[in-house]
């Protein structure tokens, strides 16, 4: 959108990593920006509820918690510790009043891709009912292909879709992030299917560069790199998303660089290309 | 296979990339590999009948030359360039006797995903008269969606199938590579319909490794990484399959090695990982 709307523009914590959560709250209010995702590293010491209580006084919408999931390990007691934490995370989402958790689902590089799929299946069957307690969404966010290996065995929307559609609960839906999906030939289409049936609850942004330099940790700013953020953002309104946009970037280059600046460029690259 | 049949091993030059053509015949014949892959950038200077003739002598078998593609340009004169050059390496293979050339589609960063897909529709369409007419085959090879900014708009099996079965030739299919593949929850029943259409007309091998340190010259040998090789070749031989398995391998660190150990080492893995 060319305009001055920030009032969709959401940060997540780790976008701005060198800033604790208690700064972060100053710097995006201060620059008028709408909602805060927490990534749960930001937490680690802190009250969760006082926290939550001072993101909202600084103005801020608590837009999900980031991230739960993990689930696939060879052995039983590993599958039992990833729900034991995911249900922490749950437990934290609630705590803080984020409505949504955002599930990186994992790979487990000794197990077969089929079997890692069951087993985030089971895992997130596992998990619904403390989310259905605790009034907590949450999103099985597919990733790239190139996480296949450690990250997810979820790496299309289809996927995604499919998973969130087999669970077939108002607590479970998806996370679409153009990082991960602006390649698929299939994503205008899955993206009207997940809205379709109610399960679009988030819409993460960033830029793929060119070239890309690292594998994790070389996100762009929208508008620096090849990804038709715009169009995709036109499908996700198209299929009925009212939610924020929240801009998820990774990258030692911004990290290195004054956070208030790179707010500052957040907001123009947000306003002009996306 | 666990064995020690080399008869449908291939070696790409790209792999052995620090060796000559020439050194490169001499040592894969002397390791008892039974085919080789010709990169175009190995024939410079060189002439291509002579050199397909010296790789012949020393009991190789030509499999393909690598690569065509790179149709997308955003201006008419470049698609018109790419067309010329990929009727040279038709002219090329054909000199050299190999059956078949590899394209890598290509990607322009500056045009949508679509464009460029129907650029490389249009392009391929544009020289399949002239492969026709050299008996040179064309496979399409869908890269790994970490691919689609610059070098291939093509990445899933499923897209490259479609467009094989849209361009309707007998000269025309696709090419199935496990670092581009192996991630994709619909591989098997994509391999399976390109086999049953007789477009599976070429298999390439090699690792993901965990974790992958650079995004292109850092693939692995066969089972040093996560990519289950020999499912994926039981898949491919189901499905009719009966050509070579290439192993194509880029790597700074096996560059920088001996290449003659390197071939031992692709042997080995080739017998008990693949």
């Amino acid at each position: 959108m060319s305009g001055t709307d920030l009032s969709r523009l959401c940060v997540h914590t780790i976008t701005t990593k060198p800033l604790s959560i208690e700064e972060a709250a100053v710097a995006y209010n201060g620059e008028g920006i709408s909602g805060i995702t927490v990534w749960r590293d930001a937490l680690a010491g802190r009250d969760i509820r006082a926290t939550g209580r001072m993101l909202r006084d600084e103005g801020l919408e608590i837009v999900s918690l980031c991230r739960g999931g993990f689930f696939p390990h060879a052995a039983s007691a590993g599958r039992a510790e990833a729900v034991e934490d995911n249900l922490r995370a749950i437990a934290e989402a609630a705590a803080l009043g984020a409505p949504l958790l955002v599930l990186v689902c994992g790979a487990a590089a000794g197990l077969p891709l089929e079997t890692s799929r069951k087993q985030i299946l089971d895992g997130i069957a596992a998990i619904e009912p403390a989310a259905r307690a605790a009034g907590v969404q949450l999103a099985i966010e597919p990733l790239h292909p190139m996480y296949a290996d450690t990250r997810s065995a979820i790496n299309t929307l289809a996927q995604a879709n499919d998973m969130a559609e087999a669970l077939n609960s108002p607590w479970v839906g998806v996370a679409v992030d153009v990082y991960h999906l602006w390649w698929d030939p299939m994503l205008e289409q899955e993206i009207m299917r997940c809205g379709r049936n109610g399960h679009l609850l988030a819409f993460h942004i960033c830029d793929w560069r060119v070239p890309t330099r690292d594998l994790l940790l070389d996100r762009g700013l929208m508008g620096e790199g090849c990804i038709p953020v715009r169009q995709i953002r036109e499908w996700v309104e198209a299929a009925g998303f009212k939610g924020f946009h929240e801009v998820e970037i990774f990258s030692t280059e911004y990290w290195a660089g004054n956070q208030q600046q790179f707010l500052q460029k957040i907001k123009q690259a947000y306003l002009h290309h996306s």
